[in-house]
């Protein structure tokens, strides 16, 4: 059917061509129909997820606890947001102008409808994953999950394009000579909301853990969780928050940050050399491989219900990417080749480049971090760590460390090797749109890749949904199957959101000295204000990994307090209570659900409630660093001081995403490999194993909080410097 | 007295001026003749060392195998060293030129003499302070020890500055347009011994320390530093063949580093803009800087013939580098004043301005690393790591991560104001050699700072020497006092190291664009070129970084071997003796000495030869990688992405730099601080104490071995740069 259909789009296109409607001004609202259609397509699998009845109470309490504390955090969070979105929209209409304003408040909407979209699906289709393994099977559990997903992946690949297509039409980008400068705040919007959500995300859920399994699991003596731990609920709420909001956020504002990067570099003065009079292509360039992605994406969502039945899950996955990415690059050569728009066969080169270098980082990423051969060739870091993790915690600490130091260098190179190829194919007219075009390549296909990254999440959910609600192991052993194949995809994943991260910088970069204008820049190295930039730039990344890991310290030692408290009460309770027939010592022998007064205890809602105000209130800091530093150096030292900081923060916020991303799933899967008995002369429960987990709990904060929001420091101050250009304040 | 030499110094340069003595083309050779004295000097003090009778058989056995040991590993890392200064050389005559290549070999062997000799003197003087803490009292001791440290640096600054000047003088640096290319040979020299050296040393005294605990303490029982341990005196050897012979050689190369980066700016086309014809005087300056600055230190060193008899030592320690400052500053203002150099006042002002940063670095690693407030402000870095050890390693290991992250950001901050300042006080026309200049304002008072320094490590060693002799609890005491103000100095120490290494990279870097000539390079940050040598040498700090750390895990694990086989062949002769009335599981019933066939047990001579071979074996990879990856980069990428990388690795060498140092330091003093009882909560033997003794030894190889080994990384690739422009290859 996927084929079928893409031949279908492909026919229909040049039909439309032909015809004249596919004219160059009618892409963005072409685009925005597309969107919206695919936005109605989401709204129908949300629908088809929600048909899955929960005939089990324990499961449907779960669902809805963890439903109801992921959406009181996404209110929260709003709240929070709202005053910030009105604070800087009030600036940028002084500084700036109106239409920036109105766009950033547009960008900011965009990406909280998507992760609010993303969430909800998410958080009905977990139980009902598990309603279905149990009921239908392993092919009724991966549709549900994958559905689950595709809600994320298409409301996030939606909303993109039909905000950033209704900004293109607004500033009439089709048109001679368009000022698209307002469109950046368009990307402000989205950017700002993304380092929240990623940073109160990452916070939450770690908190939530950390917290949660220092009282259950290490002084109650209850297992991992066990309903009689009150923060268990967070846990999961967490998972959601993190991993499917926060990663959303990321990728939305990466994937509409490319699209205005590269309209505005093609909109530039100086854009094609002297006399270039053919820029509107190029400028529209982008929206058209966004929309021939995003109808490449529903295609590959749409093949898994043929695929689906397939005895390989894992293979049915990656087959809805790759047939998406598929008929991605044909679409695109064809516009292209049949005339549709007017731009050097070199534009879809650095496309096809930039998919390859980011499958390749995600390759890498798993060869670092998993336990499985990677193409055959067997995995050298995990043994490591399992080896070192022998003579106790210090030498598995320091190896992870160095796993993760060592990791990042292939994916630099790779990166590099991108930046040549595409400087290579767009020559010296286009070769800075042309990298732009190379992150393009790695996020036109959002709709499916982010519905594959959102199934992980859902997948490894249900798994724990199975596990509390003790639905049998059958069930459990289809949970297991899609959840670790989510975390496979999930490397890939990540290796797609640092390699889009870094070019799409760095495509915001060019468009930062494109809005400056170049003549009023000096961005060479000998330039002494370049290299102070350089140097504060290189250092923020430090300063927003260390608050983000003090910050889950923090946040988890308030979870402590709170669930020593409840504890405590149950105890009391259950010390008056004569009918208790248990060990006062011994949780595991008390009951699941205690009165004490007119509370009922475990009080889920107030760890979730701790968990959401610890996450709120320390987002803050960072949030608030990575908006005022670009605003402050601009403002005190001037242009090339600020060009310095984006290129300095660019280097060190890749290389320090990449090292912590990479050494918290190296000890993640150290752990595991001892556990599943990879690693000789060690197994659960021994010296080695506890050094592990220690190992592990280090590399917490860093894959899912300090890590994943270098990401979006790099891009966010990026865009703030773009708009922070167009007040003419800099020069 | 000290005033009374700055005096007769002052008056008699100005009498030397008056008649013409100290004209600009006899500096160097004046230069050089203070060099000879200073070295003459360091010789009587070396002497006067040896005068300290050692009446003590053991003080005398552990102070000899602890000498033997060290010479050992210097003899046979100059044999390894020897293989990479000849080929090097050959291909420099070859790419070069044979100036170029005498230079080299000139760098090098300055370098290797230097660490010779301080080794050698602080070796002789470590027992001997203990012995004249036993016979002399605290005056004694403290004149002991300093002296020891004198030799390291009135050698360093000795041989520097006699090696550049001779080089200067052959250049003929003092006629009009002088070409020293070749000059750069001579820093590379430096630069190749010095990451050798640091990589060696720090893989040496971390293997020996890690192994030495590993199995003595942990597996055997017996307490630290215990004679039946035969890796002790490894680990003795370690501590001065890592924090002498290594710190000695990279203040070395920052030293001549920086000299010859001014010179080179100077002595380039465009320098002081059209027209200008001062440019002798701006060549000579950094020599005649260096000169001044080497005779403040020889006062300052002298000064404490007096400072002695004060009751605080720490405050005698601190004012000879005082004394040696203001005199240099002195000295400086009024060469310009009195006309006895041509050059512009805003240089010195920059010298003074370097001074005030790497004291302010200084200070603030302290406020990172320390337990006791910094001028009345309490530190917060280490309750913090104190705190997050109650709740385990993982958060222990968490909080000194993010405290060393943090910990990068005011140093950032405080070279970025450098560079601002001295690039305005150099303006238009100056700034970049001004920037090298407030490098040698951190660097040339080296021969005190360098004393003071080396000084640590004696005083430390002389301590463990007591302890190990069994010496009273009196001679502890006062070897305790004059190692904890050790540990004071010591962070001032490494802020100057990392200051220095900024600035030095910085000026080295401006030299590269110098040397290739601005009209062959497009050092703007929009050229992807540059960006993608700005990714490459951003990674190669967390590549080297990450090699050191696993190079010092190996080494330790063969240092482990060994020390159980040696404890396995005890036991076994134990077992066969029938006088033996200990308990064979129980170390600490062994007698000190077994013997077992015709060898004498513990076998410390194996372990440090295990060590020493460890150390080269390993310290080959990172010292190739950093030799290696500019010519690829400069012969494969460019003259463009060769300055990328240097940029790059630049931001990143200084950042993982300050990191892993603060983090090292910090986690260990943490740790101290709870065996003090600064923790609230937590004493030495709890929980909270292991948790902190597991980060301390994460932190081993980060402060010792991988931190300063990025000092050089960026120090040395720079000047490989410099050379490597000189072929005309890159162009």
């Amino acid at each position: 059917m996927g084929v079928f259909c893409g031949e279908l789009l492909m026919k229909g296109s040049l039909v439309a061509a032909n015809t004249g409607v596919l004219h160059m001004e009618n892409i963005p609202m072409i685009a925005a129909g597309a969107g919206l259609f695919g936005l109605v397509v989401a709204f129908m699998l949300y629908q088809q997820v929600n048909k899955v009845k929960i005939d089990n109470e324990k499961v449907a309490n779960i669902t809805e606890e963890v439903q109801k504390g992921a959406m009181a955090f996404l209110f929260a969070e709003y709240r929070v947001l709202a005053v910030f979105v009105i604070v800087v929209g009030a600036a940028l209409t002084q500084l700036n102008d109106l239409d920036t304003a109105l766009a950033f408040f547009g960008g900011a909407l965009a990406s909280v409808l998507a992760g609010f979209s993303g969430m909800r699906a998410a958080t009905s289709a977990n139980g009902r994953t598990t309603m279905a393994a149990k009921n239908d099977g392993k092919a009724g559990a991966l549709a549900v999950s994958y559905n689950g997903g595709a809600v994320m992946g298409l409301s996030v690949g939606g909303l993109g394009l039909l905000g950033i297509s209704l900004v293109a039409y607004w500033l009439g980008a089709g048109e001679a000579n368009p000022d698209l400068s307002a469109a950046a705040g368009f990307g402000m919007g989205a950017s700002s909301i993304a380092l929240f959500a990623r940073v109160g995300g990452g916070i939450y859920t770690k908190a939530a853990d950390v917290g949660a399994d220092l009282v259950g699991k290490v002084e109650a003596g209850i297992p991992e969780d066990d309903p009689r731990n009150p923060g268990v609920i967070a846990d999961n709420v967490g998972d959601n928050v993190g991993d499917v909001a926060g990663m959303g956020a990321d990728i939305f504002e990466s994937f509409v940050g490319s699209i205005i990067a590269a309209m505005i570099i093609a909109s530039s003065d100086d854009f094609g050399g002297a006399d270039f009079t053919g820029a509107s292509d190029y400028i529209m360039m982008p929206i058209m491989l966004g929309l021939i992605g995003y109808l490449a994406s529903i295609v590959g969502v749409f093949s898994m219900f043929i695929l689906k039945n397939g005895k390989d899950a894992a293979a049915a996955l990656r087959n809805t990417t790759f047939i998406a990415a598929l008929l991605f690059w044909a679409g695109g050569y064809l516009s292209i080749n049949q005339g549709l728009i007017d731009v050097e066969m070199g534009v879809m080169h650095s496309v096809v480049l930039g998919s390859v270098v980011g499958i390749a980082i995600g390759l890498i990423t798993e060869y670092y971090t998993g336990i499985e051969p990677v193409f055959g060739i067997p995995t050298r870091a995990i043994p490591h760590i399992g080896e070192m993790s022998k003579t106790g915690p210090a030498t598995n600490a320091i190896a992870g460390l160095s796993v993760g130091m060592m990791s990042t260098f292939i994916p630099i190179i790779l990166i590099a090797a991108g930046i040549f190829g595409a400087n290579h194919f767009g020559g010296d007219d286009f070769g800075l749109y042309c990298i732009a075009m190379a992150a393009m390549g790695m996020l036109a296909t959002v709709g499916v890749t982010m519905t594959v990254d959102a199934y992980g999440p859902v997948a490894d959910n249900a798994g724990g949904i199975a596990e509390m609600s003790g639905l049998g192991s059958d069930v459990r052993a289809i949970t297991d199957e899609l959840d670790s194949i989510g975390n496979t995809t999930a490397a890939v994943g990540k290796g797609f959101a640092i390699g889009s991260a870094a070019l799409t910088a760095l495509a915001l970069f060019a468009a930062y000295t494109a809005a400056v204008g170049p003549d009023n820049l000096d961005l060479t190295l000998t330039n002494p204000m370049v290299v102070i930039g350089l140097l504060i730039g290189g250092g923020l990344p430090f300063v927003v990994a260390a608050m983000t890991m003090t910050s889950v310290g923090k946040a988890a030692g308030d979870m402590v307090v709170e669930i020593r408290r409840q504890f405590a009460i149950m105890r009391e309770s259950l010390s008056n209570d004569s009918s208790f027939e248990g060990d006062l010592e011994d949780a595991t022998t008390w009951p699941e659900k205690v009165v004490a007064g007119d509370m009922t205890y475990p009080d889920s809602q107030t760890c979730v409630d701790i968990s959401t105000k610890a996450a709120l209130r320390e987002m803050v800091g960072p949030g608030v660093v990575a908006v005022l530093a670009p605003v402050i150096v601009g403002l005190a030292l001037g242009a090339d001081a600020l060009g310095g900081l984006l290129a300095g923060s660019l280097v060190t916020g890749v290389l320090m995403a990449l090292f912590m991303a990479n050494a918290g799933g190296a000890w993640d899967n150290a752990k595991k490999a001892i556990e599943q008995g990879h690693i000789d002369g060690a197994k659960k429960g021994d010296d080695a194993h506890e050094a592990a987990v220690i190992g592990d709990t280090i590399g917490d904060p860093f894959k899912d909080t300090s890590g994943p929001s270098l990401n979006i420091l790099i891009k966010l101050m990026s865009i703030v410097a773009v708009v922070l250009a167009g007040t003419g304040q800099l020069l």
